[in-house]
């Protein structure tokens, strides 16, 4: 018997649990999963950061504490950790994102809000022919992992993508640009933009004013990024001048987006509960199952981090 | 010169005189066109069905009649025509057929209207996180050119494509039903289910109460191939028993849809006024200065109908 600790939320375990245990029965593993165990009995500790255990000295049979989420910045200095740490990469949160902008760029390509709007019984003034998405380019600001995901899908659906990053990349298919006079190419052919950045000092308020104002007119603004990346004072703005045609935001300056918040009652603008980049307790769950036979099988670990790097 | 006689109505040509004349320009022919000439002085005729013009005898030097539309059976057997006849075969109308689909499916599977239905301030309440595409069965009826198109699309995304046809298929990455146990199957896994067949006798009130009721619970019905296939009263009995989630339709069995049919009104069907296989004036106008292009240099037309078989 192998004996997993979870350690997180109230919440996560209910979220967890029958994921876990499910993942771990595919792999034929006896696992004891519960959420409070003798430390010393403990063999794999399934570790959100946000966990009440913050000592791990006694865990002293303790293979290796396996993170829930991709950030382990609250956990890699924890200086009584000299277990093995592994970092959550899972491809469902990148296949998530891929879904979320994919199908809210088609769902603003086709104005599919239109049709939602016209139910009345008049068909003429229903009737609309959206172009093609070989006329209509998109644009997205960051080509990390999730940003080619996103750029490289819609490429293949016939969109002229333009990703930006800050340091040049090459993608087959993608019109890839960098750079200061790179972000105002970018901004001018964007008629969809997508803001999929990392947050930093140099993208805190990236979306000011004058940047809204290079979008073409029409444009539409997807945020499933970071919310301090928009000025939200601008975008709301550029959205009663009629410069900019709607705005989908899926994060915000403040989370949850407090109900006294304009951005609710705009009717440019779709509010999202950040669930476009959701880790997805079943994937997570594979994840964390494999690293435990690894472990077991004496493998090494998937996504080990390097704690001199901290990442 | 060359001269190009288009006859049609008069709505076509306000949506394809100037693309007509930009894919001519781009191709340097230089053509004349017009909606009227002295017969004896025609080239080419761009034809449309409803058009007056009925004779061809008079256009003795016409060099070939290019029809607007993949249909060609109201002409086809015009024994005034001894002309050349080519049919539409438009990459925007399949283009559009794939992007309207994937765009509605991925509404449904992401259940944006939910988000849309929750712009209220209660964070809360709009909070629910979707399944990947990868849980999501999508079944389309019908693997004809756009059927097929369609299924390889939202495979590439993920989804675990089923499609199903009176003949049997093979499509890598999709998996291929036919037959009347085909269909059982096809249907009983259709999360989303997409209606892609022509209509024939077979076809013809096929999404019946008994098939409907095998679709499984909470199913999307999505129809943009014809509307005949769906038996009207017994969709919306699914739909208000809760069988079925929500219905999006692009076609009727009368269009326009009259304003009192319940479909209008009914909270769980979109009507969408038949636009999800449109020929698009732009890539249509490239097809026919292609042509004349063709014609001119005495090289073979595309799309040539073949009389004997009527298309």
């Amino acid at each position: 018997m192998i004996n997993v600790l979870f350690a997180a939320t109230e919440q996560r375990w209910s979220e967890y649990e029958a994921p876990l245990r499910e993942s771990f029965a595919a792999r034929d593993l006896s696992v004891d999963l519960r959420t409070d165990f003798a430390p010393e009995e403990v063999d794999y500790i399934v570790y959100a950061p946000n966990s009440p255990l913050q000592d791990f000295t006694p865990y002293t049979r303790c293979k290796a504490v396996l993170n829930l989420w991709a950030g382990v910045e609250a956990i890699v200095g924890n200086q009584t950790l000299t277990q093995p740490l592994t970092r959550m990469v899972d491809h469902g949160l990148s296949r998530g994102m891929v879904e979320w902008v994919s199908g809210h760029v088609l769902r603003h390509h086709l104005d599919i809000d239109h049709y939602l709007a016209h139910q009345d019984g008049d068909w003429a003034a229903a009737h609309k022919v959206p172009p093609l998405a070989e006329e209509r380019g998109v644009t997205i600001l960051g080509l990390g992992e999730l940003g080619r995901a996103c750029a490289e899908a819609l490429a293949q659906f016939g969109f002229p993508v333009t990703g930006w990053s800050r340091s040049q990349k090459e993608i087959p298919g993608i019109t890839c640009l960098s750079g200061e006079t790179g972000l105002d190419e970018a901004l001018s052919g964007a008629q969809i933009l997508v803001l999929l950045l990392p947050l930093t000092d140099e993208t805190t308020d990236l979306l000011d004013a004058a940047r809204l104002a290079q979008l073409p007119q029409g444009a539409v603004v997807l945020n499933p990024g970071r919310g301090p990346m928009i000025v939200d004072e601008a975008l709301i703005a550029a959205l009663d001048s009629g410069h900019l045609r709607h705005a989908t935001l899926d994060v915000f300056r403040t989370e949850p987006l407090p109900a006294p918040h304009p951005f609710w009652a705009h009717p440019k603008i779709t509010v999202c509960p950040h669930i476009a980049s959701e880790t997805r307790p079943r994937t997570a769950a594979q994840v964390i199952a494999e690293n435990v036979a690894r472990g077991e099988a004496g493998r090494p670990l998937k996504f080990l981090v390097d704690r001199s790097r901290g990442y």
